[in-house]
C-alpha cells in the first residue's frame, strides 16, 4: 500500500497523469446515464460495509500516528473511525444514489418565432479538484456527489488521513469497477507531497475545471489566494444576527439561541448579535441573558456590557472574529439601516438573519444585505444543503460566480443550448 | 479632453480610486429600481442623439489619426461614426432600456417540511470590467448591458477610438444623472496607459467581480491568460457543421451556404465541414460545389479534393484555424461518431451543427458534442443573443462556469437565497 510513497515518484508527472485520466474519465461520465452513476454509488457502498475492518486497520494506522504527533483531541476525533461512522458513509453514498440526476435536466426551454426550438440542458462541469483536511468522511462524501453530478473527481485528503483515505477510495474503484465505469472517475492523489496540493491549484494542465477545498480557513485561504482555476468556497462564516425592535421576543430569543449555540463550530453558526437601540427594554436583557445563561460567552458594547456583569468588553477586533465557539459579540445598532451598514463592513457574505414582525423591515434587510443567504425569523443554522432540501452539500460558497451558497449536485452542473431547427438559415 | 492624457497620471492610484467608485456605484445600483436604470438608459440615448455633431467630432480626431498611422480600411470603418451609427447607437440603449429587469426575478421558490420558504433571487454581480478593441459602439452596448442588469461597469476600449469613447461616455454620464444614479455607475478608464489593461486584470483590488473581453484572438488570450478575477469570453469559434448521410441535401445545403457565408467575420461562422463517407454520393459534391459557386474557398482531405479540380488540399494546421474569412476546411468522417471525435480535438466549444433527419444521429450529437451551443437542421449563424431572443448580448462565453453561450442581461446577474421563517431552529 505504500509503495508509491516510498518510491516518491515525480509528482508533477504524476499529477499531470491523474489530469489526464481525470479528462478521459469525466467524458466518459458526461455521457453516462444515471443507473450506471448510481449503480455504482450502491457498489461503492455496499463495498465500504463489505470491507469495515480492512478500513478500521487502515483508519488505526492514521489514528495511532495522530495520536503519537500529541494531536489535539478534537483532531483524532474527527480522523477516529468506527463501524458507526463507517456505515453512516455507506447511507450517505446511497442517499446521494436517490437524489434526482441533474444532468440532461431541462432548465429552460421557448420557441422562436422562426420555429427553432432552444432548450438549455445541464451538463457536468468535467473535473472537479477536492482539497480538504483529515477528515475521512469527505473522501466518501466528495467523491459521491461529484460522481452524481457526472464529474469526475481529483481528491486531495489530509495527508494525516491518507490509509483512511485509500480504504474509503478502494471503495469507489470497486463500485466504478462493478458499474461499469472509468475506476479514474474517482481518483485519490496517491501521495502524500504537499507538491502535489500546489500542481492542483494550477489546475492539471487545463484539466481541473473548479475546484473545492474543505476545511479550515487557511486552507481555504491559501486555495483562493493561489488557485488559477475557479473556486466554489467561503473563507469564513462571520453571520449575524440582527433583532429589530419589531422582534417578537418569545420567537426571536429561540432563534438567537439556536443560531449561536446549537453547534458553535459550524459556518451557520451566528457570531455576532446587532441589537436595535431603538427595541423596547425587555429585548436587550432578554437576548443577553438568555446567552449567558446558555453557557455563551458575551463580548459587547459599553450599553450591552450595562446589562449583566458576566458580559465582557468587545474590541473592534471582535466584529471581525469568527469565533467557531461558544462566544459572540453584541452590539447596539440604531435601526436596520446602520445594521446592514455593519453587515457590509464586518460580514463575510456567508448567512445573515433579521428577526421582527415588521414585514416592511424585513424586506429592507433581505434585499440589501449581500450576502448567499440571508433569513427572516430563522436560525442561522439552516445554512445547509441538506437543510435546504438539496440532499447533501459539497460546501456553501459565498462568490457571486456560478455556485453561490450551499453546493448541491445542481451546483456542480454546467449547461448547454440544444436548438432544434428544420433546415433554418439566419437572414442578413 | 486630453488633460487627463498629458498629465499622465500615476495609473495605478488613478484605476484603484476607479475601483472603489465602481463599488460605490455597484451597491447604489444593486437597489436601483428598474425605473431609475430605465430612465438612465433612455436619457443616454436622447443625450446621444442631441450630441451627435460632438460626437462626431470627437471621432474625426480618431478617425484622421488611424488614417494617418496607416491602419487598414477595414479598420478604419469599425472605428468610423455616422449619423446612422450614432442613431443605431441611441435606438439600442432603449431596446435594452426595454428588456425584462433580472434582478429581483425569482428564480426558483420551496417550501421546506418545517415550513420555511426558500426563494432564489436574483442579484447582480457588482462591478463588471470591459476591455475592447477600438470600436466605439462597444461603448454604448457593455455599459447599457452592464446598467440595465444593476452592475457598475468599467470600461477601457482600445486606445485609437479613445475620444469617440469619450465623447459617448458622456452620454451614460448624462443619463445617469438625470436619473439621480451614480455617474461612477458607467466608468470609462481615462488614460490610453496600456498599464491600466493589467491593472483591471489583476481586479482593482477586488472591486472587479469580472472581465468580459470583446474583441480578436490576441486580445481575449492575453485577458484569460492573465486575468486574475473571472473571465467571460470565447479565444475562438472554429465552428463545424456535420452533413450526415441521413440529411435532406435540399434543406442542408442551403444551411451550410448560410453557416460559412452569410457573414465570414463573425464568430458563430463555420470554419469546418464534416460529411459523412457513407451519404449518398450526391451529398458531398452538391455540398462542395455549392461552396464553390458561392465564392467560398474550400480546403478539403483527399476525398474532398476529388470533387472538384478546385478544392485545395487541407493541411493539418487547417482542422485548427478559425479563417473568419470565405475559406472552409472539408473532410470526409465515418460517421457521427468520428465527426463527435474531430470536434472534440479540433473544436472551440463554441457552435456545432449537424444536419440530419434520423433523430437518432442528432441526439447522439447534441448530447455528446461538448459545445455551449449545438444545432440540429440549423445554420450556425444563430449563435447569438439576439437570435436567441435574451434581447441583446455582451459577448459569448465557452466556459463551463456561470455564463455560457451567448452572455445577456440574466447572466449579468448572481443569485442569493432568501428564507423566510416564523421563528424556526434547527433540531439536533
Amino acid at each position: 500500500m505504500n509503495k508509491l510513497e516510498k518510491a516518491e515518484p515525480n509528482t508533477a508527472d504524476l499529477m499531470s497523469d491523474i489530469g489526464q485520466q481525470a479528462k478521459a474519465a469525466a467524458a466518459r461520465l458526461a455521457r453516462a446515464g444515471r443507473e450506471e452513476k448510481d449503480a455504482a454509488l450502491r457498489g461503492a457502498a455496499a463495498s465500504l460495509r463489505a470491507r469495515v475492518a480492512v478500513i478500521l486497520e487502515a483508519n488505526e494506522l492514521d489514528v495511532s500516528a495522530a495520536k503519537e504527533a500529541g494531536r489535539p483531541a478534537a483532531f483524532v476525533d474527527r480522523l477516529q473511525l468506527t463501524p458507526e461512522r463507517i456505515e453512516a458513509m455507506a447511507a450517505g453514498l446511497e442517499a446521494i444514489s436517490a437524489l434526482d440526476d441533474p444532468v440532461g435536466e431541462t432548465m429552460a426551454e421557448w420557441r422562436r418565432p422562426n420555429k427553432l426550438k432552444i432548450e438549455r440542458v445541464r451538463t457536468p462541469l468535467g473535473v472537479i479538484g477536492v482539497i480538504y483536511e483529515s477528515r475521512p468522511n469527505v473522501t466518501a462524501d466528495a467523491g459521491a456527489l461529484c460522481l452524481k453530478s457526472g464529474n469526475a473527481s481529483v481528491l486531495r485528503g489530509g495527508s494525516e488521513s491518507y490509509h483512511s483515505a485509500r480504504a474509503i477510495h478502494a471503495c469507489f474503484r470497486e463500485g466504478l469497477k462493478a458499474a461499469d465505469l472509468p475506476e479514474a472517475a474517482v481518483q485519490l492523489v496517491p501521495t502524500t507531497d504537499r507538491a502535489a496540493v500546489g500542481e492542483m491549484l494550477r489546475g492539471l494542465d487545463g484539466a481541473i475545471d473548479v475546484i473545492v477545498p474543505r476545511g479550515g480557513k487557511s486552507l481555504v485561504g491559501r486555495v483562493q489566494e493561489e488557485a488559477r482555476v475557479p473556486v466554489f468556497a467561503h473563507l469564513e462564516g462571520i453571520c449575524h444576527v440582527y433583532l429589530d425592535k419589531g422582534a417578537d421576543l418569545e420567537d426571536a430569543v429561540p432563534v438567537i439561541i439556536n443560531s449561536k449555540l446549537r453547534r458553535t463550530g459550524i459556518c451557520g453558526a451566528a457570531e455576532t448579535l446587532l441589537i436595535d437601540t431603538n427595541a423596547p427594554e425587555g429585548h436587550l436583557e432578554a437576548a443577553i441573558k438568555a446567552l449567558l445563561d446558555g453557557g455563551c460567552e458575551v463580548r459587547g458594547d459599553a450599553a450591552v456590557q450595562t446589562v449583566d456583569v458576566r458580559v465582557k468588553p468587545a474590541t473592534e477586533e471582535d466584529w471581525g472574529t469568527e469565533y467557531l465557539d461558544a462566544i459572540i459579540s453584541a452590539k447596539m445598532v440604531d435601526g436596520v439601516d446602520e445594521a446592514i451598514d455593519h453587515i457590509a463592513t464586518y460580514g463575510s457574505n456567508h448567512t445573515d438573519c433579521i428577526l421582527t414582525e415588521c414585514y416592511g423591515t424585513a424586506a429592507l434587510f433581505l434585499s440589501r444585505v449581500d450576502s448567499a443567504i440571508v433569513l427572516h425569523n430563522a436560525s442561522t443554522q439552516f445554512a445547509d444543503g441538506g437543510q435546504f432540501g438539496m440532499g447533501a452539500e459539497i460546501g456553501i460558497a459565498t462568490g457571486k460566480m456560478h455556485a453561490r451558497g450551499p453546493v448541491g449536485v445542481e451546483q456542480l452542473t454546467s449547461f448547454k443550448y440544444i436548438v432544434r431547427g428544420s433546415g433554418q438559415t439566419r437572414p442578413e
